[in-house]
């Protein structure tokens, strides 16, 4: 039986080198983006537009589209919800069409369209995509959205999260120093989580706006079974 | 007093995010393109010109230079040294003049050359560039080298060894996210060096080409004081 390879790539700047037509690619944007994604699918959202620029989410506001949209983690003006997890409630989504655009999050969802699956990763789904990465037989690249095309600490802790649940599989292997250094930072950081966030940067950021009381939320695994997979341009749950 | 920040650059794709004009760089290629600079300057090279492309290697090799160069960890035919630190001994290096490309570090030298000083690091001449970097009053990039546009651990490892001793003196700050991870993976494999290496990627490729004798002595701290440095188009003893 022919093994799958896991892969992590740390930011989208990184992408080229890791294209695998025949990859899952699961998407993570743990502060906040993706967080807020899966909480969506877990309030009974219909499906959710990501789009890349600014522009586009206007266009859409102004053809009678909900919409969320940020940047820098603040939200826009012209927008009905930011990027933070909690506005996404059962009231406001559930059977909803929502357009979507963030800092980092939305365009690296995009560039992975060409894969096999583009599913959207955070804890709060990490049991539920261990499970269906382990039911198929594909290589799985983990695509950290980063920070301005720049490597951060909170996605690599994910994606090393992720990595070792399948990599307890021997049907999966890696040789991939990215997801080696993921995996260890994953088990540093997991001695003491609120501790080790202290020294992310994109924490200080949120913080600095008063957007941070979603962290803990953001790290909490296994609240939903739902996973947003990419089907051509709209994310609705596999 | 300002404080000068710290930050690491795990491969030359994402340098853009981190060029820096005040900055002294330092250029990290563990296995093995920096400790064989660190070593012919050891024993008494006179300087070294990195060259990027195979054919201007070539070129100079026709102008009746000596010259290395290696692709893959593979000596190039028409070279009279490749990449190991092993081949710079005293009686074919003294006072000479070298011609250098390999498959990522000489590259990597060049492209940082607008920055405020270009430094070549290694384990081997690491105390020397903790005390220079420490004189001062600049920032310091690590500049890692990686393995084509990939992250890789060896380099970053050494990034955390060196970053974290630097900023051991107050006067020096961090907020980036691949300087704590770097910090972290480093005091993670320093606990067992030979062990922690096993997993990392390029050396089993140089296993695989029988080239991995260097690897002891590519992590072997202080061996030289001697800090290669990039004047215009040339490597000099600082």
């Amino acid at each position: 039986m022919q093994k799958c390879k896991v892969e992590v790539c740390f930011t989208p700047a990184l992408y080229d080198g890791f294209r695998n037509d025949s990859a899952i690619v699961v998407i993570a944007d743990i502060l906040r983006a993706t967080p807020a994604i899966c909480t969506a699918f877990m309030n009974g959202v219909k499906r959710i537009i990501p789009v890349a620029t600014l522009k586009e989410a206007m266009d859409y506001k102004n053809k009678g589209y909900l919409v969320a949209a940020e940047r820098d983690g603040i939200v826009r003006d012209f927008a009905d919800f930011g990027n933070s997890p909690f506005n996404f409630t059962p009231d406001r989504v559930k059977d909803k069409e929502i357009v979507y655009s963030t800092t980092n999050g939305t365009n690296t969802i995009m560039m992975a369209a060409h894969s096999y699956k583009v599913l959207i990763g955070a804890y709060l789904n990490h049991q539920a995509l261990v499970d269906y990465i382990l039911k198929e037989q594909h290589d799985l690249l983990i695509l950290c959205a980063g920070w301005k095309q720049k490597f951060n600490l909170e996605d690599t802790l994910f994606a090393g999260a992720l990595a070792e649940a399948v990599l307890q599989n021997d049907r999966f292997y890696t040789i991939c120093d990215s997801t080696y250094a993921s995996i260890d930072l994953w088990n540093e950081a997991n001695k003491n989580m609120t501790q080790y966030l202290e020294k992310v940067a994109h924490r200080h950021r949120l913080k600095k706006n008063g957007l941070d009381d979603v962290i803990e939320y953001c790290h909490t695994f296994n609240l939903t079974d739902k996973i947003p997979v990419l089907q051509s341009f709209y994310l609705v749950s596999l």
